[in-house]
């Protein structure tokens, strides 16, 4: 079954609202295995919209849309909808009945219902009307010859409603199949170079389906089953994960069922929930990510026993002063160095009495880089159990960019170190 | 002039993103007046986005497209919009070196470039490039017979200065009149408060035109001028400006000529140039904000000889220890009370030797919150030539949002001290 959605509005077209109630249905039909190709968004214009939905019907066997059902002129989908089909509009009693209840409730009294308000009690007599109970525009089902044009209210909160109680049993109905994803999450890898690894298995996909998504600074896989069952869902997904495993597992730091945190890294949650299951304690010095991992970190509620504290040391004279670095190290390889992210490290994690001490310094540019030291360029100090070691990364970006990638690569070796303890 | 937009990538369809890009580009044309009629999300399928050119060029002259500029075989978008035009695709050597040196910059070796990026350096010969300066993929402008496709990469942030560094000023050159606009920052009272203030000129407004962003915890206005001459829209803007400051005035933090940082506030940035400006230090002792306010502040380049040092003090024993806090106060107030936040601010302000201290200590939720203390309940201090203050807020929102909100009512508070000192 293919679906097309059609979103009715200038503030979309304006751009005074975003339109959310696109991705909603979209990501609704896509969890219950129905295609969507397109999406439209379209003004109050009549003449668009028919023509929109001859665009539409190319493909589709049914095309949702939302908005225009409002009483004024302006709104013109239900009107757009009969045009296309060939259809009357006649007030239909019930609608009108209950919409009328509801004004007069709202107003006080039945003398004062507008009178343009009996546009939304109007629909061909072909059509299926469908109740609404959280605003007085209707919504209906159209259709003739085996075409559909399922039209819903605007405002997301009656759209949703609509949505979830009566249009989305009625997909439902038609499509037996079960839909399951998983979500794997990879750190260290680029989008290009992972798909290159994944090349055979995103070649030969159909059933689980598996796509790649690049997120900030690390790459997401959504690996998505059908079946009749969800334990036969659960199988194939089980076995294209292992899959995967097989050949990028080193990259993988989190597999869930979950995409709740679409933009959002999930590097920090799990150090955070690591680092409490662990009983292990932790302090940060940073100079160039100046308070990013210490707020990472604190973005965990319940963090307060495992993060100690955090030094955001950017003067080489805080760095001598608060981490015990020796003016002698900045002195020889310079505040950008392996000796004095691991002096960092060290510093913080004996000041304040930690398991785990965590440093960070670089050049987040603009400015400062050097053909040696080449903005990006972060070391980062990570000291354990009375060793210290430190790592090198020349991270891409802008300034914001270098300092978030930092910060993220910083936690996940406190996530590596914290796996194999 | 008739625009519509496609933007394209399978994450829109299945739902997985909204699609914030469609939004941002009718708002920024409808600013300049030119008409979107339609906007169009496809995905990553070469055929339906060649027919989608004929159906949006049944009207437009222009087509703009984010998104599928990427390296992977699914990156179809100069492809279609190639093959709509029956041109050639070639690689561009300049581009190609461009992205060879960041590629090599961000593996550390030219060797370990993926071979599938030569593919984003690809363009017809008839096609102008437009540099991407945040990202691998470059834009252009197709074009053939008056038609003109505009491909801009799909990550909001470079396809955002891409639009607005090369795609708009070639969009306003073939409009006569002049457009321009004016951003007023405001701090410190919501957007239907705002709204509710400004409502006859928001009713009103015809030219210049008048609109309201909700930003995190602030708002924006944008006064919009049309005219033949600069001196005209200036003059226009001036007044809509005093109109403005006539009402709300006392919430405005700022007033540039940039809208940059589209959804983001732009006190950090203030409060980082007054600090260099006024050659004035600070040190920052961070609790519940655990480390924002040291990370908005290290986001500016050229901080270093001002933002001395930041300590996140998360737990007592450190704030005890870091900041000369007193075990007392702790044990009579708590460590979310005024003289707490006080002596927080003192103590960096001693220890780091700065000019100015300011210090935050509040609960952040979801947990930790009474009825004397509620959750969002945070006290700011501080210090500066010999005296201390604090101010109390109770901020709403999530966790996330509470700390964010905080941070910058902190930095908001700075800004105050420093424009009136």
């Amino acid at each position: 079954m293919n679906v097309e959605i059609i979103s009715v509005g200038t503030e979309l077209l304006l751009g005074d609202i975003v339109n959310t109630n696109a991705q909603y249905i979209s990501k609704e039909l896509a969890a219950i295995g129905i295609n969507v190709y397109r999406q439209m968004t379209l003004g109050d214009n009549i003449d668009r919209l028919v023509r929109s939905f001859e665009i539409a019907f190319e493909r589709a066997d049914i095309v949702l849309t939302t908005g225009g059902l409002g009483p004024t002129g302006d709104d013109i989908t239900k009107e757009a909808a009969a045009k296309y089909f060939g259809q009357e509009m006649v007030v239909d009693q019930e609608s009108w009945n209950i919409i009328e209840d509801m004004c007069a409730r709202y107003s006080g009294s039945r003398d004062r219902i507008p009178k343009n308000n009996i546009k939304q009690a109007m629909f061909p007599k072909e059509a299926d009307i469908i109740p609404n109970k959280n605003g007085t525009a209707p919504g209906a089902v159209f259709k003739k010859d085996g075409k559909r044009i399922i039209v819903m209210p605007g405002p997301p909160r009656e759209m949703k409603a609509m949505f979830k109680n009566s249009v989305l049993p009625l997909l439902i109905d038609e499509n037996p199949d079960i839909f399951l994803s998983r979500y794997i999450r990879f750190f260290g890898i680029g989008e290009s170079g992972l798909e290159m690894e994944l090349l055979d298995i995103l070649n030969k996909q159909t059933n689980p389906t598996v796509a790649l998504y690049a997120k900030e600074g690390e790459v997401m896989v959504r690996v998505t089953a059908r079946a009749r069952e969800e334990k036969e869902c659960l199988s194939l997904i089980e076995r294209k994960i292992d899959e995967i495993k097989a050949i990028s597992g080193k990259y993988i730091y989190m597999i869930g069922d979950d995409s709740v945190s679409e933009s959002q890294s999930e590097m920090e949650k799990l150090v955070g929930d690591l680092l409490i299951e662990k009983k292990k304690t932790i302090a940060v010095a940073e100079s160039c990510t100046g308070g990013l991992i210490a707020s990472y970190l604190v973005d965990n509620s319940g963090i307060s026993n495992s993060f100690i504290e955090g030094c955001v040391t950017y003067t080489n004279d805080a760095k001598v002063r608060r981490l015990d670095v020796k003016p002698e190290t900045l002195e020889e390889f310079g505040a950008v160095s392996s000796q004095t992210a691991e002096e960092m490290a060290m510093g913080i994690a004996k000041t304040a009495g930690t398991d785990i001490g965590l440093s960070t310094t670089g050049i987040a540019g603009p400015g400062g880089g050097s053909q040696e030291k080449p903005v990006g360029l972060v070391y980062i100090g990570l000291y354990y159990k009375g060793q210290v070691t430190s790592i090198r990364r020349v991270f891409t970006g802008d300034r914001r960019k270098i300092r978030e990638r930092a910060a993220r690569t910083a936690l996940n070796e406190v996530r590596c170190l914290l796996t194999d303890d």
